[in-house]
């Protein structure tokens, strides 16, 4: 146990998809606003106005990251109530003669379930099936639209397993048919370059947390004409589609963690596919009896999500989280919900067998020696765990 | 205009209903989870804990202000969503066979415009009028109440006279017909005491920024055993009820705002009712033909709104913001829905000839010299437009 001593001096943070941390200028651009000007943007008087002015250049701050125009951006709380408010907005508004609604297998749940929910107000859900890479064949979204269909949701980068959907192809066959068509862009918006209007999306989360900006702020980018029956009903802000008093420190957090991403969005990408190839190699030349999951190109970079046999994927992440080390499980009784990834079952990778499955998201601030340390203690854990494991020593 | 040169030293602000100034110290205890606690409460490893223990804090912090079970907070982004939630939650749960919402005709639009939002879903909608003071008379909501009524929504106090409503008289009818009853309580809680037991509603909306807290947090109570079909789908968070990733920090702030809300509030009570007394006796010794709105006694501390005859309120607004106060109006034009106050004409307030009407909301941080201050100002703009006004010259 003597490893556990030294190596506790640092943790290694490598879940950045679960949440990247707040850069230092984001915070300063937020206090401002949580001290001195405290006032409401809606306030006629004096002291709305620098809190209105803030939102202003946060709106377009956050445009330009997704090649949007600033009056295409709703602030949201979160990626979870964008992806809601596009998947019920666009089902309430359409309802009185569309009621057909057509996702990925893969979508996380603020989406899948989001869909499911509109069952009770007479809603058909179709999920489209995915190949062993995570990957949604256009043609199977063209072949599942009919003329009832009041929406399509396949998200851009999947969260579990990075894979990239093909998002162009898929919106030249929903323009076909005039459906509209929203992305879950959560985990690829701050990681890889976006344009809405090159994607061809019609809705379009994402959420600061992803990039550097603070928990509590999301967006969504909502295509000019399309329209929302709104979540939020109220005061009138943000063009009545999403009215209530405006989180303007988060807002302006936003704005100013998309202006930095942006900026540095070519180093990042670097960054994180390099040391995400060592990380890959590293395992691969270590560990045996393991697979990667995802598209082996087109996949967000620094995300690496690997099964690995003969251990239990609970063990598998308690240790490395013993160890300092904080990454992420994708199976049985992993999450909130205590269910198995429902994305790996998707992809046909779940398996029969003992598979312990750890999700690993690089950041920019991650180095070549925690990568070298995420890659020991792995190799460690596994030796460990395997020595326990009845199977492993029947196979 | 030499005056203005003097007054322009210090900004007044009594605007508090649009928001109050953060405490220090609920922005100090909120940094650690903007930089080094950023992690994700969900989160099974390490960087988990701390935020997983902030909420559980909060959470208890936050249930104690209003006397509630912790497990019966659930935390929104604001009061707007906390009303949408309790009204749409519960419409959509019950909605099999209960389809009839009692809301009062003095309902902050929240609540008013996802009441009306619902009667695309075939749900129909009483209000509840009120007196001139602005107060719901318990018996007329009984008669309101159907075999069919799915929710009853009335405020605690109201957000533009302050005026308080008659919660635990209504219980007793809503409570007889096993009918849920949800109170907008976001401009009452923090303000004055609240115990939702004493009072007897199932639902209960407030928002940080009331109380010392950040924008970007709110609170629903939600008695045990009553359900609500969720506003936000997803991975599980708060039970269910509205999941999504945590703004951590912000409910942080929100949990140290209501643990000094509820430490300091008979001092701000005091304070409040103090500086309000000086203010309503200083605008009646100086201004004439003046009406003051809402209940003379059962308003919340601090609140003062004033129609003034031969003035408009916008003039008002303006020069008062001008000389270096920042108050609220409530007539046309002065919201972002331009619409005359729902509020005061439902009071049969609003009068046909040329009234302008004021609000003031003090806050513990204002001074007798700043109230001294506003009552000068006022008088002299009242006197400055009146001398413009042909309406004043006639009468």
């Amino acid at each position: 146990m003597e490893e556990l001593g030294q190596m506790e001096n640092k943790r290694i943070y490598m879940d950045h998809i679960a949440g990247t941390p707040v850069a230092p200028e984001v915070v300063e651009a937020m206090e401002p606003f949580l001290r001195e000007y405290f006032g409401n943007p809606a306030s006629i008087h004096h002291d709305g106005e620098e809190p209105q002015e803030a939102l202003f250049k946060s709106r377009e701050q956050v445009a330009r990251l997704v090649g949007a125009e600033p009056e295409e951006i709703i602030f949201t709380s979160c990626g979870t109530e964008s992806n809601n408010l596009a998947i019920k907005g666009t089902a309430f508004h359409r309802m009185k003669e569309k009621r057909h609604i057509v996702v990925s297998a893969v979508e996380h749940y603020s989406v899948l379930y989001s869909a499911k929910a509109l069952e009770r107000f007479g809603f058909e859900v179709t999920e489209i099936p995915v190949d062993s890479y995570g990957q949604v064949n256009p043609g199977d979204v063209k072949k599942a639209l009919r003329e009832d269909t009041a929406l399509v949701s396949i998200m851009h980068a999947n969260n579990e397993v990075g894979t990239i959907q093909p998002l162009k192809e898929i919106a030249y066959y929903t323009k076909e048919k005039g459906i509209p068509f929203h992305s879950d862009a959560v985990a690829s918006v701050g990681r890889i370059p976006v344009d809405v209007r090159d994607l061809g999306v019609d809705l379009f989360s994402f959420a600061a947390s992803q990039f550097g900006g603070p928990k509590g702020t999301g967006a969504l980018y909502c295509k000019k004409g399309v329209q929302l029956w709104p979540l939020f009903h109220g005061g009138g802000q943000e063009d009545g589609r999403r009215t209530g008093t405006e989180n303007v420190a988060g807002i302006v957090g936003m704005g100013k963690a998309a202006e930095l991403a942006l900026q540095n969005l070519p180093h990042r990408m670097a960054t994180c596919k390099h040391l995400e190839d060592l990380l890959r190699k590293g395992i691969a030349d270590h560990v045996d009896q393991i697979k990667f999951n995802g598209h082996p190109e087109e996949h967000i970079p620094g995300l690496v999500n690997v099964s690995i046999r003969f251990v239990e994927g609970e063990a598998l992440l308690l240790h490395m989280d013993l160890r300092g080390i904080s990454v992420a499980g994708a199976s049985a009784c992993m999450s909130i919900t205590a269910k198995a990834s429902h994305v790996l079952e998707a992809m046909g990778a779940l398996g029969g067998e003992a598979l312990g499955t750890l999700l690993f998201t690089l950041g920019e601030e991650n180095t070549e020696e925690e990568v070298q340390q995420a890659v020991d203690t792995l190799s460690h854990v596994v030796t460990m765990l395997r020595a326990m494991s009845p199977l492993y020593k029947r196979a």
